[in-house]
């Protein structure tokens, strides 16, 4: 199958980039050292990917991703580095085979894994972002309170997401440092083997910090957002659309804002201005003329809820279509 | 069971305020006077109470949604308000045993249908939306290509999107009046019974442009972006979310991006002030202090796009869950 016989809008990767992306980044924290985050791509035969090149831990957003993974066998080790307080869902990840470490941050989060037979944490630390984590100096306290809880407290993680789009490199370094060393002192008072932080925009930054593993996810398949920082990592995810309307000054195809995250604003599209999204189209002033079912390669400005969107996508080696992967870990 | 064990990001429908919305719209339009727009729910259990009030002619943007109707047994003509050239969705369309009509612009469009056994069409006429439908100038044109190709043109659609959000209402009609004019002189050299425009925006100024249906779909569930503009309708649609964290100043609930449209930017939540949104995580300074486990009622800024990325509503009656309804026209 060629690309041009899928039906549109189609979530495709591109297998050479996605392998360059991925050998890219093992070659900087091999191992262990990446905690990837499958939250950026909600699919098991990507993660399976990534353990096939040598990570076997894996991060995790949701209950479901944490059940989703282990249903499919993939990842030796995985993080809930999220909070919940779901009876449910705390039961049946602490009924799995894998070793499961959730993240708390307040006394609740912690009665709540420990009622439900969770049996190891990591406590997490505010290290700016104002989202979840304990503040800093809090963190040993909480520990102390997991510990009495029964709990295994495997260490820290702190997530510097305020930081990611820091435009230059050398801000961007000095900030992370910082940060990190708030997530240090909450280690020296917390203990455990890991440390546990960054992401795809700061995932080079950490020589420096202490940090035990890095939890990137989205240097696997990108988006323009991530594709402003001189990141050595390319492009591997667009959406496939087809021209089903050309007017007098733009043309437009049926990629609307239902298979394109919208929360870091418009797309682009190859060969064309995005003009705006509607929910079934994106309307366009194209370079060249274009004709009603002319195909259209447009590059999502936010992969992780993209990705979200499709129920599939499509592995592609320059036209040939090669591989068809469900997006398995969706909802919640 | 009640709202309270539903496990969270949770969609749910107010039940009263979903009948009352329907009841306003087809006291103002009733029966066939509206073809409700079934793309903003993707939903055919609120399609059949559409039906049961009175409407039993559907508007879809998808070949999804179209096949999901029959599929269901909901409506007895449906319209997809939109081009395709994908002769295998084309081809499935037109083994349907429901009637369908669908939109063309173009040559290629009329052929594509004509091809695969599409028997029925309306002329789609640009009145003033960048998107698709041909200069009104041209549809005359286009209707006689459809009738030598072996199409009946039941008529025109022209959709009025760019004049939706128009704040005051006297010039929300005069644009409209205007705009429909130029739909009504495509209708002259096109001829037939269908005259289709409007939506929730614009449902009550088609009393003089000669309109002879409305295309309406958010009216029934609502959303805050529509919410400005002093309509009939209520907010009838929420996410409820599970508090997760608690800080000095905000707090985080498990209702992110993913499970709301973010096109028409923030949420807003009832009891506090959002300040954002991330993936999985919505942060937000509660009015009065929060602790965590206790939920929130997020009201979505866009409806359609969040409807599409839940697979599941709960239908609420004050705190009991009384339905559960499938959002089971998602997808392409």
């Amino acid at each position: 199958m060629q690309i041009n016989d899928l039906p549109t809008p189609a979530l495709i990767i591109d297998a050479d980039a996605f392998g360059r992306n991925l050998a890219t980044m093992a070659a900087t924290h091999p191992g262990r050292q990446l905690r990837p985050h499958v939250k950026a791509h909600k699919c098991t035969a990507i993660a399976a990917a990534q353990q096939a090149i040598g990570h076997d831990t894996f991060t995790c957003a949701t209950p479901r991703e944490i059940l989703g993974m282990a249903d499919a066998g993939v990842g030796v080790e995985l993080l809930l580095a999220n909070e919940t307080v779901d009876d449910a869902r705390l039961a049946a990840m602490a009924d799995l085979d894998v070793p499961v470490i959730v993240a708390v941050d307040s006394d609740a989060t912690v009665d709540a894994a420990a009622r439900n037979g969770i049996t190891t944490c990591l406590i997490d630390v505010n290290v700016g972002l104002p989202r979840c984590g304990i503040a800093p100096e809090s963190a040993g306290r909480l520990a102390e309170t997991a510990r009495r809880a029964g709990l295994d407290v495997r260490g820290v993680m702190g997530y510097e997401g305020h930081l990611m789009m820091v435009p230059e490199r050398a801000d961007r370094l000095t900030a992370v440092e910082q940060s990190m060393e708030l997530l240090l002192r909450a280690h020296g008072d917390v203990g455990g083997p890991i440390i546990s932080a960054g992401g795809t925009g700061t995932f080079d930054l950490h020589d420096a910090t202490g940090v035990t593993e890095v939890q990137a996810g989205s240097y696997a398949l990108m988006d323009t957002h991530y594709g402003q920082q001189s990141l050595p990592f390319e492009q591997a995810l667009f959406v496939i659309g087809t021209v089903i309307s050309v007017s007098d000054g733009w043309s437009v195809a049926d990629v609307g804002l239902k298979s394109l995250a919208m929360d870091h604003g418009n797309p682009t599209v190859v060969g064309g201005s995005v003009w705006f999204c509607s929910d079934e189209h994106l309307t366009s002033a194209p370079t060249d003329p274009q004709q009603v079912g002319d195909r259209v390669r447009v590059v999502p400005a936010h992969v992780d809820p993209t990705m979200a969107m499709h129920e599939t996508a499509w592995v592609v080696r320059g036209d040939e279509v090669v591989d068809r992967w469900p997006i398995d870990l969706r909802g919640w």
